[in-house]
């Protein structure tokens, strides 16, 4: 296998285990989401606070927003960039969530996501990431109406 | 050399190519600052758009954000973490930066950067990042008074 046929075969490992984050995500499947995940993950979420440290802090956020949301979680990703190292990695992407709110908000907009990534014991496991959207610094209003 | 030693040699390098764009931050060295990026850069900057795809774009924002600055740019970098592969990295810290604009509108506050990094001609050069604050996502308004 050349050093290219390995990075395709390492892209591929890694675009499988974000299908099946999206999968999981769209099904409410909190076991299925948090597979992603490292237990030693640090999460600068788009939601305070500044950082969420470790993957069990990471589910109670998670099942907090599942139980937040009624109906289905629409979910897609465009514009996915892979670049794997050895057993580093990183993806970036634009994320569209589309939910209707218990209370009855609708949220739906484009968000960016930075992953970084960690081969342990030959899976690829989030280690890291980012959310956001961009600020208005002038108004201090997210900027939620943007399209890749 | 050890793996060990390799990593920890590698984490140093970009140690200092931060402290580097750090003093050339502060100094509002554009060329100093500019010397951190990778041409083909994409950042997810924390002011719109979503994204800025090339350096030469980027040179232009950084241009802007000097020039609406008057006076010392404060900014410091706290919680760095660097994980490094052979080529690929990541790193993810809090950054502080001060100012007060030419408008006399004074800006102050903690963001998350996540950079990643790759390793290019024998050294290593930002070719993605996310810079965010949290947001409330009940009234749209960015968090602009956490501390790590």
């Amino acid at each position: 296998m050349t050093v290219e046929e390995h990075k395709d075969n390492e892209e591929a490992a890694i675009k499988r285990v974000i299908e099946g984050f999206v999968e999981a995500l769209r099904a409410k499947d909190l076991d299925g989401v948090m597979s992603m995940y490292a237990p030693e993950l640090v999460s600068f979420d788009i939601v305070p606070p500044l950082q969420y440290v470790g993957a069990d802090a990471f589910r109670k956020r998670w099942e907090e927003a599942f139980s937040s949301v009624q109906g289905p979680i629409d979910f897609e990703i465009a514009d996915l960039s892979i670049t794997v190292g050895d057993d580093v990695a990183f993806t970036h992407s634009f994320n569209w969530s589309g939910t209707t709110m218990t209370t009855g908000q609708k949220l739906g907009f484009w968000r960016r996501w930075t992953a970084c990534w960690r081969k342990i014991g030959g899976k690829w496991l989030l280690v890291h990431d980012q959310i956001s959207v961009p600020v208005d610094l002038k108004t201090g209003r997210a900027v939620l109406d943007l399209k890749p």
